[in-house]
């Protein structure tokens, strides 16, 4: 739900029935920006916080941190009921998600997701994990959270870099499952980039609920939940060539969807190349077109999403019209990395 | 399912599709004993099978083991849809699940037990877990295998101990829901201790099936699975007091259900204890008896099982028939371990 952050702790109460004790992970950036809303919204209806404030950055989304996390749960003597709220954004989340998931087996999760990318995205949909030294998010479970309260009005303190992340991913839903969104998007885009747009609020609801609604579909990522990938084998591959930390996830994929965009206009006639292009250049990392083509094709084989040994492909028909193929000729993936460096 | 070991090959090639790779996690007492069976029926129908054995015991269920498996597991470049076998006892079993549940956010998972406790009791249900410093099982996962094959002819590699281990499970379930198959475990008690009884497979596939209908009834542990825990309150604080792994698990359990019997009694007139002691007798570790009541207490309020604050307890109304309650007289708790030790 989309409301303000005061109202957490009643929601809170109506959903496990009482307040008593919680658990709060956030990061050291997020809690001296906001920790004192969240803390008066859940102690004025009796809850009692205990907070943990983990480093910001994907560095924290290691089996380290998660033990130090269950060392401090396990010693404050939780109990199954004990609720975990994730404060911050999607290193929080996955990592407060999965810490959530595993601890005795599995403690109620609520997710308050403190960026753009979080709140249209990853706070939604249950996939929760922490990174390997071989890769990201290779370790991780499904899990639910009972509840997401996102409060836009927290998205004003973010970086420009977190911003224009955010923007990729709420793009992305558009391009994938809502043609509307994706024109009243573009028409906005000059005021949503510098975030005066009338219509944020409305937008990037819109754009959580392809999120929920595909999710809802398919919770085990088997069949559609694979469009929320549209631009991600490309992104992920483009992360890791850059090296973790140096460019951001969400900026990753929009030279993702580049790339899937040049890709999909090799298998689809007609397909409104530029249309989709203008909004996604003022997100593309200006880094990554120095990257090596060859060596993000490389990663990309290394990506989980393969099944049979194949790399899978979203690719679009249509903005809104997404669909899945691991049927690609190799040459014109490396291709359309070199057309979307340009 | 209760068959041969000959026919997991083809059993897993109908659920999962077609054979290819899968990963077999085993120990290295068990895999000495059968391991050859296995391999056989897997390759002979074209399973690639990598094997991994860990160290027998409880010490296996720990993050440093689970860091060994992802390890190996990712440097083999699994895929999600690559098949990992459970092939050994309860440890394994609950090591290897959590591995599973845990690996690309799940992969497949099939229980091959090789023990009559992981036969009758933790193949099946979905719980999956390791160990913490603080405690057994406290970091952990619902994950339910694919498919669980039991062989009952590898019982008879099983030493003394873990027979008389596997015996209490299986007579706990008898106690708990099914009080016809608590008279036909009596009446052939003296042959089922010895493994002789010409009934054992039929014994063994009637108590599997309480725990499969009760977590099907179940599966998150929120109402009747906590029948489940009978004797186990009391079970895992004496495996604690006695210090992992100097009691076995399940004979620990065949203690804890004696105490909780004389608990029961205490709440219930004419509970027939005589009836429900004597098999139990012959399974009651003889070194619990010089443990410190009062230390067992103690232990038994760090159990996860509790809400609010309160210790649970699961006692019985008559063979066949138990209740979960929180409202039990400390000192009565005390008085039954005393009583048990006797």
């Amino acid at each position: 739900m989309f409301e303000s952050l005061a109202s957490i702790g009643i929601h809170l109460k109506n959903i496990l029935g009482k307040a008593g004790r919680c658990l709060v992970v956030t990061d050291t950036h997020v809690w001296p920006l906001h920790g004192e809303r969240l803390q008066r919204a859940l102690q004025s209806v009796g809850w009692e916080p205990q907070v943990r404030a983990v480093d910001p950055g994907e560095e924290s989304k290691s089996t380290q941190t998660l033990d130090d996390l269950y060392e401090w749960a396990l010693s404050l003597e939780v109990e199954r009921a004990t609720a975990v709220l994730a404060f911050g954004g999607g290193v929080v989340g996955d990592l407060t998600g999965y810490f959530a998931a595993t601890l005795l087996r599995g403690v109620p999760l609520v997710q308050v997701p403190t960026t753009l990318v979080a709140q249209v995205d990853s706070s939604t949909g249950g996939k929760t994990g922490i990174n390997h030294p071989r890769g990201k998010n290779l370790i991780g479970a499904f899990y639910r959270p009972k509840l997401v309260l996102s409060d836009v009005s927290l998205l004003h303190t973010l970086s420009e870099d977190d911003w224009l992340s955010g923007l990729s991913e709420t793009i992305k839903h558009a391009l994938i499952a809502d043609s509307g969104l994706f024109s009243d998007l573009s028409e906005d885009w000059a005021d949503v980039l510098t975030r005066r747009s009338e219509n944020l609020v409305d937008l990037v609801r819109r754009s959580a609920s392809v999120k929920i609604r595909t999710v809802a579909q398919d919770e085990f990522e088997s069949g559609i939940r694979m469009h929320l990938n549209f631009g991600h084998t490309f992104g992920h591959a483009i992360e890791q060539v850059a090296g973790y930390g140096v460019i951001s996830h969400g900026r990753a994929v929009a030279a993702g969807m580049t790339a899937a965009t040049f890709l999909s206009a090799r298998y689809t006639d007609n397909l409104a190349v530029d249309t989709i292009l203008e909004p996604l250049a003022a997100l593309c990392p200006p880094e990554w077109r120095k990257l090596d083509a060859a060596r993000i094709v490389e990663a990309m084989t290394n990506d989980k999403k393969r099944s049979d040994g194949r790399t899978r492909f979203v690719l679009l028909r249509q903005p809104g019209d997404a669909y899945v193929t691991a049927d690609v000729d190799p040459r014109l993936v490396l291709e359309s990395i070199h057309r979307a460096q340009q």
